[in-house]
């Protein structure tokens, strides 16, 4: 494999987990550019490099940029670089190769489909990246940089990387709010929430397996308005969006599974 | 262990899983009632042994009865039975065990908090086992029926049981339909629902491990407006209920994360 020398433009979470996978896999980390200084050194010190809060101290000789920052903050970075030589992507699901085309003749998207938190070690292997690029080179060269790492290089266009992530904020992050209201409706009967494990895990292998549209079960699916009536009312000591999202995921399961869904009264 | 002789009640899913768990792990089925012949039959000859549709002819000697039939049917067939000297219990997350009294006087709930689908084998081991009874002697029983299964008998009342079936709902059957609309959104795409799977499986051991309040990822929870709007416009063509289900969870999590959700315009 080639060992690139690569710039890292931010140093929040995705950053973090991509240069240290990177450094990991024998590239060289070159600099990297926080927009707290504070922020920057951190990861600086960590991979042992170069770092700085300016996009006019950026290192111009670099193989790769990888812009790690905040979806509404692309644009504005893209704005501030130089015209570089090296190959500039971004690691955003949601924005456009578009927003770099004046940054480099060269240039690509390399999304990591995965959620990254502070404070919590992930391995990257199997991950799909979501590479698009300006040419064949670039693709081909993002794709190895992918593998390099252990992630599964996908290549997708803008859009459909757009729809993607919409896919992932459903399966991840609304999963995940859902396991915060069953957590505080637990807590408030003394029900921990890891009792939960061995029923999600099972959902989620039975959905990947089988499929969601032949995996779903529950009072909604067998339109158990008794059951579905009593839950509803047990949630209204609680945040009321809580009893909304309860009849409104209730009926669209019935819909989905052909019954109407003005059976449930909410 | 004790091997007990066991009367099946039921035969859909939780009935055949259960019944099969228990023979496996040595106990004797007596026999399998079902509402219909048919499937009472189907169930009883892959168990090898006697099967009925009539009440009338139930087995009155056996230790144990397990009654696994639709939440709403449970008072029925609980007023059809004989007074039985045997323990009677049934497998449901949310209807209280007074609806068994009058068939026994040991009777109980033996709730296991898991999905089960017909077509799938699902291992039962590390599954818990929502238990409660008339008296300690049958909680002794139940528990080390649900041992013998590989089931972790977990102590709990009707009440507490019918939170934690609540949380099952939100845990496992309104996760299994987000997971439904993000496939049914990817197909639009022709993107495969199987590219979410690193992703779902590290959102799930992140919830667990850490916390799903310690682990809220997403648009939402950066209180990204212009994301989330592209992701309400891209939804106008699905079915109605499924923007709402997006604006719904956002604004749940925006104020979960101490914001205002009426920022979200929906």
């Amino acid at each position: 494999m080639d060992r690139l020398r690569i710039v890292q433009i931010g140093s929040g979470n995705v950053a973090t987990h991509l240069s240290k996978a990177l450094k990991d896999a024998g590239h060289h980390i070159v600099q990297v550019v926080g927009r707290s200084l504070e922020n920057a050194q951190a990861l600086g010190t960590q991979l042992g490099t170069a770092f700085t809060n300016s996009l006019a101290q950026l290192d111009s000789e670099a193989d790769l940029y990888i812009i790690s920052v905040a979806d509404g903050d692309i644009p504005n970075v893209a704005s501030l670089l130089p015209k570089l030589s090296g190959v500039v992507v971004h690691t955003s699901g949601s924005t456009p190769m578009e927003t770099l085309k004046n940054t480099s003749d060269r240039c690509g998207v390399f999304y990591p489909l995965q959620t990254f938190s502070k404070l919590r070690d992930i391995s990257l292997k199997g991950v799909p990246f979501c590479i698009e690029a300006t040419d064949r080179d670039v693709v081909k060269t993002l794709s190895k940089v992918a593998q390099s790492i252990g992630g599964v290089p996908v290549e997708m266009d803008s859009q459909q990387r757009r729809w993607l992530h919409l896919m992932g904020v459903m399966s991840c992050n609304f999963v995940n709010h859902l396991f915060r209201i069953s957590q505080e409706v637990g807590q408030s009967q003394g029900i921990g929430f890891s009792i939960l494990k061995p029923l999600v895990e099972e959902t989620i292998s039975k959905a990947f397996d089988n499929g969601p549209e032949k995996s779903q079960t529950g009072p909604a699916v067998r339109g158990d308005l008794d059951t579905m009536g009593r839950h509803l009312e047990m949630l209204v000591d609680f945040d009321g969006r809580w009893k909304e999202i309860y009849g409104l995921l209730s009926k669209s399961i019935m819909k989905a599974g052909g019954m109407s869904p003005d059976k449930l009264d909410i």
